[in-house]
């Protein structure tokens, strides 16, 4: 509820061709692959004793966007906990579910809504607003879920873009291998953000609720610069780069340009749950690999997930007007080069993590 | 949750010169003749201890729209509730606020979110569908408000649109003096309503709990046909008619058209309680007139404040092509026959109804 500065760049409204909606096949596939791990977790870890007591088990997915994957999320947590209640002899026609959808104010609720599935068996609501605030009152909450967000920081780090800084990201829009300023900039970020996610949720989960985190991140031993993200952040720079040379966009533009992003490691999460003190770690693991069924090129299908989600971030710098040449720019490239993506050191992983008891 | 037939025609959305955002001026002075009614009756009525308990109360304000009314609607009732506290000595710090605002799938929820009070003191939630059914889990909200809503029914009752049936609406658009079987349609579309409305919530409010209602309805002894809706409404189908002879719009298409809204009256909202048996009506009156404010002619306020309430009725029926020519017909209309509405019998009443306690 506090004012300060956070900045929101939500997927791609709407359900059309460049849509979220139409575009997070990927994301779907993470979703799918972390799916058995929540099932057990729900299994292993739930303390249903509690939640029975109170008849609605409320879920809440930490920056949703604008469906379908959300609702497939949703539906994977809910059956676990139903099934959980059935092997425990509780009565699952009992328990009530109410989910709340979460993403940034200005995300697309109106297409979230609508394709919300009709015969859905639960209270559907959505909440506006950064999840690095507070979001729901004290002890309200059984389940967070949250898939491949929480790398959204809550904005690019201050130092980056203040010329007189010694983190001035010059010439790039994320990190490269030589800036330590830049990269620590980015650290700090990272640590202040996962400071207030923990913060906030600590308060809103119920002593022994369950938070399932699917996280795009980095092995322990990999540095920033050698993620699949820096690597693809490098090509997109490099499409602005020749837009700005035939005078489309302003160099400077280009220059003041960069995404505010983190790949954390699992070792990074770790350090921050601990720090926060309020929530044990049940479970980290690496993700298997997604598989693509589509049999679209991979420079294509990049190129549209891309657009898809950084659809906000390159309008609210650049406008909409380059969208459609800086992707087919892009796509060119990423067929071009994509040997590069091989070198790529990102993991898709898994945490669960529990609410210790209120005192 | 069922997938029955529900009919909705949301306020027109968004922020422009047409919106209800900005064409609600009335509705927000029928909110201000209500607030020291609400206030009264939480003083008077609201059971505090059940809720201090829990420690967090929630509020759901049922069709909503897109605001700003609804702001300040539910900043009225927090008030209350807090100075509650104070005299009762609980700490009004303790308490957390969680709100849902409510309205058809189909309303202006990304408008709603962003116009929402940067520094509100509560959890904000949509909640996306008809109050026709149930929105929230069991037991879950302490007070419900509905301002200038539920005289919306779920849809045109059926009868009224089948060419076979003696309720046949040809050449109105709502109701008439002699029509009958219009008028027992009608009536029967609100009972079942109501009674959906009811059991709902019922079900969702804890015992103790509260309902405000400030409702758009007629004096006990007036017949629908002489209500301002219904003289608006043989104004409007005048309009619809000249556009016809002109070729704009189809006669046919004009008599196909009926507005599915029905106004109440005191006793009836009375009846339809204590047949529902769940809820004690602890007060009911008469609200005092809207003064308005804005120095713009009459006829032009009544063209802009039924454009932006009727927008998605006639979009969905005559497309939106028409708008612009048939408000500027109806405002010429009503110019010239205001004195028509100086004959109009409707009011605006306030009910406080009570959950009664559980079993």
């Amino acid at each position: 509820m506090a004012a300060e500065h956070i900045e929101a760049y939500p997927m791609k409204g709407g359900d059309g061709v460049h849509s979220y909606a139409n575009n997070s096949s990927y994301q779907r596939g993470v979703i799918d692959t972390a799916k058995k791990l929540i099932t057990d977790g729900i299994a292993d870890q739930l303390d249903l004793k509690n939640i029975v007591l109170s008849n609605t088990f409320r879920i809440a997915d930490l920056g949703c966007s604008v469906g379908p994957n959300t609702f497939f999320a949703v539906q994977n947590i809910i059956e676990a906990v139903q099934f959980k209640c059935q092997c425990e002899g509780f009565d699952p026609q009992l328990l009530e579910f109410q989910v709340f959808f979460n993403d940034h104010t200005s995300n697309d609720f109106n297409t979230l809504f609508t394709s919300a599935p009709p015969d859905r068996q639960y209270y559907a609501a959505g909440v506006a607003g950064s999840f690095y605030r507070r979001l729901f009152p004290n002890d309200s909450l059984h389940f967070v879920h949250s898939s491949y967000a929480i790398h959204w920081l809550s904005r690019v780090p201050k130092s980056i873009v203040d010329k007189s800084s010694p983190a001035w990201n010059k010439g790039r829009i994320h990190f490269s291998n030589t800036e330590d300023e830049v990269v620590k900039a980015y650290e700090d970020q990272y640590a202040e953000d996962m400071k207030c996610f923990l913060h906030a949720r600590a308060q809103e989960v119920v002593g022994g609720g369950l938070i399932a985190l699917t996280v795009y991140g980095r092995p322990n031993d990999a540095l920033h610069s050698q993620t699949h993200q820096n690597i693809l952040h490098d090509l997109l720079r490099s499409c602005l780069m020749d837009m700005a040379r035939k005078g489309i966009i302003g160099e400077e533009k280009v220059d003041s340009f960069n995404v505010p992003t983190y790949c954390m490691s699992p070792q990074e999460l770790v350090v921050a749950v601990n720090r926060n003190g309020e929530f044990s770690v049940e479970r980290i693991e690496k993700l298997a690999r997604v598989t693509e069924t589509s049999n679209l090129p991979k420079s294509q299908k990049l190129a549209s997930l891309i657009r898809a989600a950084y659809d906000g971030l390159i309008k609210a710098h650049f406008g909409d007007v380059i969208l459609d040449e800086l992707f087919e720019l892009f796509r060119k490239k990423a067929e071009e080069e994509f040997s590069l993506f091989k070198l790529g050191r990102s993991i898709n992983f898994f945490a669960l993590l529990k609410r210790k008891a209120k005192r």
